[in-house]
């Protein structure tokens, strides 16, 4: 690995400030601060210095700079993640695209967009609707779209529009040598030449970064549904997501919540949730009479696999609804339990293990006897998120906590699945790299030694 | 590039049948010649021998020889390519993978299948119906998995499932030295590592031979809903196009039809459609009666746009018609003009440059003065196939194609659309390359150099 370097030289910093401008570069304490960790439990890292580079040419400049004179240079979006992604922890530079967060381009009729890195999720999704248009991929948080394309990510969408990577078309990235390269195409369709838009999705940063991005986007949908179904077994709810899937009743979403998440949510006074296994359905029609068949077929094979409540919603506002309860989750869980902090573990298995991924998760966390431990997930994707108590500043119990974390990975691996399903491998889920990959994990080594010879990309990243 | 090798030393052919048996080793002339040639109009050449492996480690066993001693290794499936994809132009060994063509496991629960990447496209699907699960990618011919891979194949149910790239899970791949490793995973979900399943599909085998890989299935569709469309204008069936995509209505195939493909394929007296530019579109449903309210609107949305005839079909029956007719415009062409050979060509552009594309393509096969001039293709993916015709065995009528071919890549490229959108670059398309990816081929050309150095895999195609 690159040696780490705590601060840059005077002529760095010149040629830096020379190149973007001395306002856009920043050695001061608070601003590498805020760039020092994201929002996982990861020990934070100072840079040396914070960018908020313009243009692709800034960005082009400094990579070649950084990469002649070995400084480590790490991208920065929005600081959501929650695996330590960005944190830079050979210091060096944070680039930072506060600053190029501009939409590019809309184009209409394809259901396209052209956007540069630093743009939000959130941001972009209400511009776009004044297209009629939508970026499905809803990681929770407000990331950047660079992030977001860093660490492949997804959320409860996407088992009706699937993760980031499905979701990319073309990039223009910046290699560690600064060249800038375009890649993909605006046809949907291409088997021309070697997916390299494939291989920089999901590379967090350590191949190249990514300086604009065209996506596919979808009309936004005109006749919602939304249900509340809860089951006997962990089992049969899972059942019922594979009968559901079976029949080609295609729902946009297929979370999950445990009892436990469920009794939280009823602490509030807003929902009355059976406090059992419980699925979460979004279903979109182009029609407004097809929803009342869909909903009755889901009923049916709800019922048919164990199903003890069933509640179904029709139109944006029950649509609503039920989003806000699911993503309110995390936030009832914390309140309820002032005292206790939890970590958010990222894994997922093969659907017809979910079952077996839940109950071996459940273990875990019981084991550490602390209260609020419980589970939500996008069930429609095999993804689990147990949410793992601990005791802030309570080492042991803290590393206790990490341990059941490990274990959980270990099962999701067991299992035939992998280390995460939509957080990123960041400092998380590095130790389980090997094991997950085997001998490929050898060719991806082989891959960022071509790519970044020096390894100044967010260097103790990925390996 | 390697050297072209001829002819195997005695040393080579008794390395190989000591491998894998004498009798799976074959230098025979009827052996060679069936391997020389794809369905692609580019010249043959003879491989130096054939060979059948039985087992990964086969694969294995001869790559790792093949390296050390730089004999070409070009893998075979089933020879459908139409670019010269599978042509061995520098010899060596051609790798046929008749023998590897087992389904390993089907998952039922989780509609995913293992296979080997001999087993053709038809026959699978033909067991997994079995199962009530089917594998969406269809080329048309009865192309082998291990081809569509290596091609990214893609075909008429792309806009409702994707092509090859969307739905390859897991790959087991032989690299240039020998080495095995297994990548991606049964998790339908994951952000772990770089994305090598997709670095390898569509890599035409010339970075490293797929052995094994797990699919993504789907349950066969209950309801079945078929449409025949014809429009005023091109650009009519076109703003069809966007209107139906926007509505949500989410057809699983949206085809093109030009009014001569029309007209040919009513002189076969069996279907009466007007000879105008026509969209053939086939909806699945999870019930019955969704669809009469799907095609209600789908309807209103065509005669929005100049629609002059609107014909549906409910029904399995109806729907197997449409795609009777749509798979028999290639056999009824050639049958109508027995006097003329045709070259199959593959563009794709942003959709709402189909009729720029459609028209420019057009006026490239109009300018041959020959009969059946004509053009199907995947309108809903914006991929277009212009059947361009030619007097066989008049070079100069065959050089004016294959000039016209190019021109329309221009104009593909022009568009920002991609030089191939399902049939892949083999040698049709290499010189489109540096057009098309500028300085991103040459990131490719690292790629390839670093995972075949010696350049033994599929020699002379992609740059």
């Amino acid at each position: 690995m690159i040696s780490p370097v705590p601060i840059l030289s005077d002529d760095a910093l010149h040629f830096l400030q020379q190149t973007i401008g001395a306002e856009f570069v920043s050695v001061n304490a608070s601003d590498r601060a805020y760039h020092a960790r994201d929002q996982s439990f990861h020990r934070a890292h100072l840079p040396a210095a914070v960018v908020f580079p313009e243009t692709t040419a800034h960005v082009s400049a400094i990579l070649k700079y950084a990469n002649a004179h070995l400084i480590p240079v790490t991208a920065w979006g929005a600081g959501t993640s929650i695996e330590g992604n960005p944190i830079p922890i050979a210091g060096g530079i944070v680039m930072d695209f506060l600053r190029m967060d501009k939409i590019l381009q809309v184009y209409d009729a394809d259901f396209q967009v052209d956007v540069q890195p630093g743009i939000k999720y959130k941001d972009m999704n209400a511009k776009l609707a004044q297209h009629g248009l939508f970026y499905p991929p809803d990681p929770g948080a407000n990331a950047s779209i660079g992030g977001m394309i860093a660490n492949n990510a997804a959320g409860t969408r996407t088992p009706g529009y699937g993760a980031t990577k499905d979701n990319v078309l073309r990039l223009e990235v910046v290699l560690a040598n600064g060249d800038v390269i375009h890649t993909g195409t605006r046809a949907v369709k291409t088997s021309s030449g070697y997916d390299l838009v494939h291989l920089f999705v999901g590379s967090e940063g350590t191949l190249g970064i990514v300086t604009a991005a065209t996506l596919k986007l979808y009309p936004l949908p005109e006749h919602f549904s939304a249900v509340v179904a809860s089951f006997e077994t962990i089992a049969g709810a899972t059942r019922a997501v594979s009968a559901i899937m079976g029949a080609g009743l295609g729902p946009v979403a297929l979370e999950f919540l445990d009892p436990v998440t469920a009794r939280n949510l009823n602490t509030t006074g807003e929902f009355k949730l059976p406090e059992a296994p419980t699925l979460l359905l979004e279903f979109h029609s182009a029609t407004p009479h097809a929803i009342e068949h869909e909903l009755a077929l889901a009923q049916e094979l709800c019922n048919d696999n164990g199903c003890t409540f069933f509640e179904t919603g029709v139109g944006r506002a029950e649509r609503d609804r039920l989003w806000k309860m699911r993503h309110s989750t995390y936030e009832v869980l914390v309140r309820n339990h002032p005292s206790i902090s939890f970590l958010v573990c990222d894994v997922a298995a093969p659907v017809s293990k979910y079952p077996e991924l839940v109950a071996e998760c459940e273990r875990e966390i019981r084991a550490l006897s602390l209260p609020g431990a419980s589970m939500v997930g996008h069930a429609g994707d095999g993804n689990l998120h147990p949410l793992v108590p601990y005791l802030p500043d309570d080492e042991a119990s803290h590393a206790r906590a990490v341990q059941a974390l490990g274990n959980m990975v270990r099962v999701a691996l067991r299992l035939g699945g992998t280390a995460t399903g939509e957080h990123g491998v960041g400092l998380g889920k590095i130790q389980f790299m090997p094991e997950e990959h085997g001998a490929s994990l050898e060719l991806m080594r082989t891959i960022k030694r071509t790519l970044d010879p020096h390894g100044i990309l967010n260097p103790g990243k990925m390996f």
